[in-house]
């Protein structure tokens, strides 16, 4: 039986309120002349005050050594195993561009590009063309091209990057990508990776088709490459799996678009930080289940900004009585994985985590950083039994066997 | 998905070095009057140098409580799985002999015994025949017997114990032993456990017929008892894994066996250790994985000789300069199991593990032992995980997923 199955099984309902408040690229490294990693220098007394009287340790996002994406890092979180729910690369663009995806849709990235008159492509990027233009030629596309039974959505992203939508019925999505990832070939066929799959990809083709005669006028975008086809499959939501109405909130739309997918109601109206702590205040009363997301700890690491990180934390450390006077009776400050500065990019090293309920069993851990947080009770933990922890200690989970 | 083929997915190419000391039967027991575990008596002022710039944890090789044999516990610790390619006594024991096994090859493990006239066992180790004896009877078999489309060799080990190797195209390895495990009975039928492994048995049968006769003048060794039978399946190597130039540096034939079989190029040169560590230092430009395997550390334990494991410690503590000069990019030591002198033989305790790179997040370790190792970064983790920390940190490892 799987454990996931197992946790599902022995869910109960109550009143309780749990909050994951969720730094992005939290953990950190100690680098030269810093004193220690992002968190240890970090002024947050509020913190460190919660960690005292929390159960803390380290998380390992999917596994000892792996680096997390964005989408298997969330999805873990939440308690969905990130692989069994990899997420498709046309999946993730689309969420992030917060597009409703349904689960008849096969979805793809599209990469605008330019080939010669042999249908050669000479610029995998189309010479990177500017978002407005990229939304000209997608609405141009979009409105020139239909096929029969589905709907066709072409959805403009950044620069050269859009997404194909297709939606309608018994549609499949293992089929080939058409970017052969380099200049001086001709766009490939899309084909299909299985017999479920051949009409689908029937269909791509044609659009392919009917898309290089509505682009044969551009001079840059005359062309597209498609990669990362994925069927959205519907995964089973917060609800359905916890009983949870969870509420999402994040200024960024690749993690609202990724908790869409999970059920979540969306707040779409957070723009700053001070932002999205007043909307779960808001909205506190509503909901079961909060995810509320800072992005800055994970671009400031990613820029290899060691001082900017730092005072991210610092400026959240000073939100977090907004949170704590709630009373949730379940509330985790952890991170979807690490991004230290010093390597200006996500990576496997395990993050801290905290996690506050009257019945957590606090341990000697009274600052919230990567080296005190192994002496924690939690231990190295996989993220995935994190959902398990918090749902027991909010009383939502029944007791396993007689 | 499997966690291994993620691993294998994510694998990028670059000049980084990795090397893995390993002490086999490192961890230890406290022993009544010597203060502590052979790790904690032993003065090793340069293994505790390097575990405050480290992170260290300790190690599991296959799974909590488990005592491992040799093969599983090196499978682990080069990353394969060591319940899905535990390795059959045929094949460890021929690669125990620095036999060259080829993926066309069906192993067993000869033992030689004394029938009677009735053809009853009477001596299950034919007298425990010394090892010129047991060279001779092996010469006789193999010039005089041949079997129509394969190659036979029939390789001595020690004392009444050989190796029979079949050589030839379609030979399947599920063969029940022959050896009865008990005197006063005669040898079974190697019978197939399966219908592919038919006309393998047959042979097996037709060689044993053969055998027989040619063991019929014999006083002592007049009979061979076959147990162990494993096709070799030829393991996934290092290189096609990890895309890793391994170079292996052992002195005991057994861990040379089991490292060409995942590809490492041998070094056959080392007698000591100093030549070990000599060895490493010569082919140090030439591979990118190294593994220098120090055997004693298990012998003395099986000893059970609590002094003679410490001072095997401290000699190579006083080497540990040879490799930290070469300043690999990743350095790891640790052992493949515990030996502790106290039980005399391989524990299922598991053992003290440090990992520096410049990447690693040092934790508060400063001595290397395995009460010291409790508190550190790594935690508590099975061994199997350990490569993959390893690549990361050589920055051999991409992220999963997007």
């Amino acid at each position: 039986m799987k454990l996931s199955s197992v946790v599902d099984s022995l869910i109960e309902k109550n009143e309780s309120k749990i909050v994951f408040l969720i730094f992005d690229g939290l953990g950190g490294l100690p680098m030269e002349g810093e004193g220690g990693t992002e968190l240890q220098v970090a002024k947050k007394p509020h913190l460190d005050e919660l960690a005292a009287r929390s159960i803390c340790g380290l998380l390992d996002p999917l596994s000892p050594g792996l680096t997390p994406g964005s989408g298997p890092a969330h999805f873990a979180l939440f308690g969905y195993d990130p692989f069994e729910y990899n997420i498709g690369r046309g999946i993730l663009e689309a969420a992030g561009i917060d597009f409703p995806i349904t689960d008849r849709d096969v979805l793809a990235r599209i990469n605008y590009a330019t080939i010669d008159k042999n249908g050669v492509i000479v610029d995998r990027r189309a010479g990177r063309i500017d978002t407005k233009e990229n939304e000209r030629i997608c609405k141009k596309l979009q409105e020139n091209i239909s096929l029969p039974n589905v709907e066709i959505m072409v959805e403009p992203v950044k620069e050269h990057r859009a997404v194909l939508v297709i939606r309608g019925d018994n549609l499949h999505g293992d089929i080939e990508d058409t970017d052969p990832q380099r200049e001086g070939y001709a766009p490939l066929k899309p084909r299909a990776m299985n017999q479920e799959s051949e009409a689908t990809a029937r269909l791509v083709e044609d659009f392919i088709k009917k898309a290089q005669e509505v682009l044969s006028d551009e001079k840059k975008a005359n062309a597209l490459l498609l990669r990362g086809f994925s069927k959205h499959r519907g995964y089973p939501s917060m609800k359905e799996r916890y009983g949870l109405n969870a509420f999402s909130i994040a200024t960024y739309p690749m993690y609202r678009g990724i908790t869409r997918l999970l059920g979540f109601t969306v707040c779409t109206e957070a723009a700053t930080i001070e932002d999205e702590f007043k909307a779960l205040r808001e909205n506190y009363a509503k909901y079961d289940f909060f995810y509320l997301h800072i992005k800055h700890t994970d671009s400031r690491g990613e820029d290899g900004d060691f001082d900017g990180k730092v005072e991210v934390i610092e400026k959240v450390d000073k939100l977090i009585p907004r949170v704590t006077s709630l009373n949730p009776d379940v509330l985790v400050v952890t991170g979807d994985h690490s991004t230290p500065a010093k390597l200006k990019a996500h990576s496997w090293h395990p993050l801290p985590v905290l996690l506050y309920s009257q019945y957590c069993r606090p341990d000697a851990v009274k600052q919230f950083d990567e080296i005190n947080c192994i002496h924690g009770g939690l231990g190295r933990m996989l993220t995935v039994h994190l959902m398990t922890v918090a749902l027991s200690n909010a009383g939502r989970l029944a007791k396993f066997g007689a």
